[in-house]
């Protein structure tokens, strides 16, 4: 079944700066460059209810290709060397079509 | 601008139980009546990194439209009458495009 990974989160740069411009598209150029990453997408968040100000969507085909994925050199790289200096705040949610 | 409207939940009823169900089906029944409810989806959320349940997905076409929504005696009669009682837990996001 087809799992739509989604992560919710806040950058430690000011929103619209060329800092943050550079973190999401050096994201996007990173993250879809890993094999089994479908739709990846980048949104606004812009409810007030949350402190959260972006999200990156992506989906996978099954389990298989989600675990290759965080698995994934590329993917462990950026964690390590982008997400955990530049994200101040996050948190992930995936899901299935119901039952 | 299209807005995705979301909120990820934990409802007061055991997953999968009969008041479950009737919960999501109610509630699809009666927010895809409102005028201006596009896409309406229902998910599982399956990541073991948040204990919310499930999501609700909705677009709309601007902010006029979410705000005649969000105002509608549907959607606030759901509100009082099935929503607070039954939901334990939940946030709210949403989404547009990025710049």
């Amino acid at each position: 079944m087809a799992i739509q990974h989604t992560v919710v989160f806040r950058l430690v740069h000011p929103l619209d700066s060329p800092e943050s411009a550079a973190f999401l598209a050096d994201a996007r150029e990173q993250l879809t460059s890993v094999p089994g990453v479908q739709h990846f997408a980048v949104h606004r968040q812009v409810s007030a209810k949350s402190a959260l100000e972006h999200q990156f969507s992506m989906v996978f085909d099954d389990e298989a290709a989600y675990e290759a994925y965080s698995a994934h050199p590329t993917h462990t790289a950026f964690v390590a060397e982008r997400w955990v200096p530049e994200v101040a705040e996050f948190q992930e949610f995936d899901f299935v079509d119901a039952a």
